[in-house]
């Protein structure tokens, strides 16, 4: 019984290897290589760890390390969707459920289902700890344009009002962190590498 | 003060983005292309939440993730070690140890303690927590090798005896995931992919 389970356990370890091909629109800092769902997830779980105290609400820091680790294990089945695509909506699709019953279905029964839990949490985005999680989210990107010379926002010619509006969720995760954002996107229009709008 | 604090903050999260440059010898599974550290983190991270009911011990999970999201990040001034490089050792070097210095001090002051004791106390491995955590750093490579045709083993001429006593480690932490690799180790042996000594 508890080969079987080790088993489950180890199929899944193994179709997660998957995730280090999924290819973001965001590329490394100072880089014009895109960065992959493996290297973003462990960005932001250091993220999370380095920058939990500034959290608006006490938090339980164990709990967004999985959301942040796993979060993005459902675009193995779904492919990873661009925030600003506005044709596609980056909140929980069907197309995500199925794979996340599939994916962490991998597993044993209720591993699977606390895995689901986990992963429908932070993207309902309602808890404290899926709020600073999503914070994270969104931060790191940020960071990535603002060493690209504007990176997707210039690639994609995203204004200034849509990052504005995207990144603000970082507020509702940290008012300190969201704060240095919004500094970071001011600072951008400066510079010229986010426009406007007209 | 807040400000300076998280300058500091995120100046070591930019500093650590070049741990996804990182190549390790181990290959993604069913693949010749080489792994890197913020890949291979991230692995280790979801193998310990989803191994880590089969500890020997009871462990401080929160604690392997910290350990298993940082250990890697010293190789940025330090390089990677191939484990089976005998010119080289794979346990703590002072090379290390001044890159984990130089790092981790990019955080505020006590930050950046606690990160060089995490590091410490995974690189030293004498704590149930650096057990498992070390077992987690073995046991992916053993799935990465068996699942391309001996991998590592089979390009740098590794001998059984060799995998066999550094992946007896992986028993340190777990006795039943040790059992389970013993079993893949036997399997590489019968299958041609690992060299028996002669």
């Amino acid at each position: 019984m508890l080969t079987e389970r080790l088993l489950r356990q180890v199929a899944f370890i193994k179709e997660i290897d998957k995730v280090k091909y999924i290819l973001r629109k965001t590329k490394l800092l100072h880089s014009d290589r895109c960065e992959n769902d493996a290297e973003h997830s462990w960005h932001l779980a250091m993220m999370t760890i380095v920058l939990a105290e500034h959290s608006n609400h006490p938090i339980d820091v164990f709990k967004v390390l999985k959301m942040v680790l796993i979060h993005d294990i459902v675009e193995i089945d779904a492919g990873d969707t661009f925030i600003y695509d506005a044709a596609k909506s980056h909140t929980n699709t069907n197309e995500e459920l199925i794979a996340a019953k599939r994916i962490f279905g991998l597993l044993p029964p209720e591993q699977a289902e606390e895995f689901i839990e986990i992963w429908k949490e932070f993207e309902d985005g309602f808890t404290n700890e899926a709020k600073f999680a999503r914070a994270m989210d969104r931060f790191e990107p940020l960071l990535q344009n603002t060493s690209n010379n504007g990176g997707t926002w210039v690639e994609f010619d995203v204004p200034y009002h849509k990052v504005h509006e995207k990144k603000s969720a970082i507020g509702l995760g940290s008012a300190t962190i969201w704060d240095y954002a919004e500094r970071l996107i001011d600072e951008s229009v400066e510079k010229g590498i986010l426009r406007k709008d007209s």
